[in-house]
């Protein structure tokens, strides 16, 4: 069986085709600039050269016709004919509380989805016109949806409820949802193999850490807390966004700068963060070189960034009452050697033991980064959502 | 030598009258409804019957001069003149970042703490108030200043900023501050006095839990990090405050509800916390009976209390990569056995070893609460601001 991984934003789309009969992936790529007359389209095919095409794509639809292009391709293809895939497994950030699995897309899942809009004001359209364009492309394919939250449905409520007026959960749906779900199941599932016991036992804070970031405390395999809440924008400290703030800055904020409701999400969620504090960039490779050349600015921004993403480790070995692994995945945590230093280094009271050499080895593979007599394991797991998503699609198309 | 020490609220205040030479409380007592024809005097003489009379009190001059008649009546009185007071001390909610200990009043210190009310608009101008009623009644008398924010000014940068644009910080002086530092102070000067240890060596969470409730890390005797924030509206759940929240609640909630900025504000400060949740009360007791009584609300109120207060201590143990001595203080802190249980049976992975029969042993009196093998020490620490205030007052006055 083949299955094809869309993740579709508002003006781009990645995908990746799996071939679950040896887990591999066929090809993989991108649409960007959707709706412009110079997008750019990127086919990576499996064993064949790299496709870069520059084109008019206006909507989804047609970016995922000249996707589909390119996988029947007679030079850069990797399939005979269109009808070769068996599903496609769709990426959605929001499920709210409807979806604590993958689901088979049918009518009264897009209903829900659209309810939810509100909620996810930015990526569930987008997911929505992924859906569609599949649709109109290859109408007789079963669409799966996976969703960032599902995972995260089976916090207790004390995690997930805020400490307001419940009409704001009960009537409006306000409540912690937290994201990156998909990312902090695979990398629980990874450390429980890579230590050789079964997930039922053990206590694992997953640190997913890209430009945006989240950490999941998962006890005995089930999400308990995490870090975003209702929105991405709580928890950690992230390129772009604030994370954690007193509620009483946002209404103080938009007072003294004479900022409208958008104008403060906008400040909080696309100028804040790495950003903001060291001026330089939100990227966490261009701040740490900044650092290292004796930038005050990004030192600062450095080390509020570990600092905050150390208290949660904390705060989630307090939630779950002790931990045994700590996995640092995505694009900083799989790659950033001086930030899980200096995240590790000060967990002495946990009982890490560090090895810094060991830190310091390859990336692109599962590894442990702790001495092999700490207390406590430290892994890097790179992450894998499509892989996650092909999986779900695969075994609910399977089943049906 | 004798202090009065005055706690000056926009309607009420409190005050305690101490002897210095033997630290004695003299006398203490309160007005409340001042500004009403009905307002109320209780005056609580030492070894004396306690004064509760209701007369017209329409502002604080002569709230106070009523204080100093009863100081000096002869049957409830405890001075033969008003001149025996040698000094008065004032609590003032925000010092800023101008403050980091108690100082004596002259007009600069009154002109910094006006420039202050912005950032603590509600306190500070009560605190003037009472300063002016002080003045008026005893033009002579030295006035000291101890402010709430005062201790937390050790707090490093990356503690204090939020990662938001710092225009905020620089224009607006939007950064965190804290609360209760008084008290803070006093409980890891009284822990390091009850464990025969030096303060320099200890790292202390101070958690002062009351009606506003915030916890402190203390590492060698200086506040590395505290959990209010800019306003008293961050950090735990308390009676009527949120505690943290999604920033992005605040505004999708004003949308949702059409709330003003005052009115969110009056929401998450005034109608959440212990009260939202339980819909019962905002007093942790009432809380805890409709819980034992079998209260689905209440359960999931204290239950998030709970779970918060435990985490902010596996975070502030992660902040100081240690922890020596958690102290629990203040109304809920010092009263509440369940609280205390509940917080502390959950904290096995830090090596307390929690003491379920000495918890329940008699209150108002400093006591340890964990076995004498626990590796962390859990005490019980009876705040008295006003008794740190009147020292610092005494200090600074013959200083002069």
């Amino acid at each position: 069986m083949k299955v094809l991984v869309i993740n579709a934003g508002s003006s781009s789309l990645k995908y990746q085709l799996f071939n679950m009969a040896n887990n591999d992936v066929l090809a993989k790529g991108r649409v960007e600039r959707i709706g412009m007359d110079s997008a750019i389209l990127v086919h990576e095919p499996k064993d064949k050269e790299e496709i870069k095409e520059v084109s008019e794509i206006l909507e989804h639809t047609t970016a995922i016709r000249k996707v589909l292009d390119k996988l029947v391709d007679k030079q850069q293809g990797v399939l005979v004919s269109i009808d070769e895939i068996d599903a496609v497994g769709h990426r959605v950030v929001h499920g709210g509380e409807a979806f604590s699995g993958s689901v088979i897309v049918d009518d009264s899942v897009k209903k829900e989805i659209t309810r939810l809009i509100d909620l996810a004001p930015l990526h569930n359209p987008a997911a929505l016109l992924g859906l569609s364009a599949v649709q109109t492309n290859m109408p007789n394919v079963p669409n799966v949806f996976t969703f960032d939250t599902a995972f995260h449905q089976t916090m207790p409520k004390s995690a997930y409820m805020y400490a307001i007026p419940t009409i704001f959960y009960t009537k409006h749906k306000v409540r912690r949802y937290g994201a990156h779900g998909t990312s902090h199941l695979y990398v629980g599932e990874r450390t429980a193999e890579f230590l050789g016991r079964p997930i039922e036992e053990l206590k694992i804070i997953s640190c997913h850490i890209g430009n945006g970031a989240s950490v999941t405390a998962i006890d005995g395999g089930k999400s308990v807390d995490t870090s975003m809440g209702m929105t991405p924008l709580e928890g950690l400290m992230m390129g772009t966004r604030s994370g954690d703030i007193d509620p009483a800055v946002v209404t103080y904020a938009m007072g003294k700068e004479d900022l409208t409701v958008s104008e403060a999400n906008s400040m909080l969620n696309k100028h804040s963060g790495l950003l903001a504090i060291s001026k330089i960039s939100s990227d966490m490779r261009e701040v740490t070189e900044a650092m290292e050349a004796g930038d005050q600015n990004a030192q600062l921004a450095f080390d509020m960034y570990i600092y905050r993403l150390r208290k949660y480790i904390g705060a989630y070995a307090a939630a779950m009452d002790g931990v045994d692994a700590i996995v640092f995945t995505a694009g900083v945590g799989e790659n950033s050697v001086v930030v899980r230093e200096a995240v590790c280094t000060k967990l002495n009271f946990l009982g890490v033991e560090f090895d810094s050499e060991r830190n310091k080895t390859g990336r692109g593979f599962d590894k442990r980064i702790s001495k092999d007599t700490s207390k406590v394991e430290v892994l890097v797991i790179p992450t894998n959502e499509e892989w996650m998503i092909a999986r779900d699609t695969f075994e609910l198309v399977s089943k049906k």
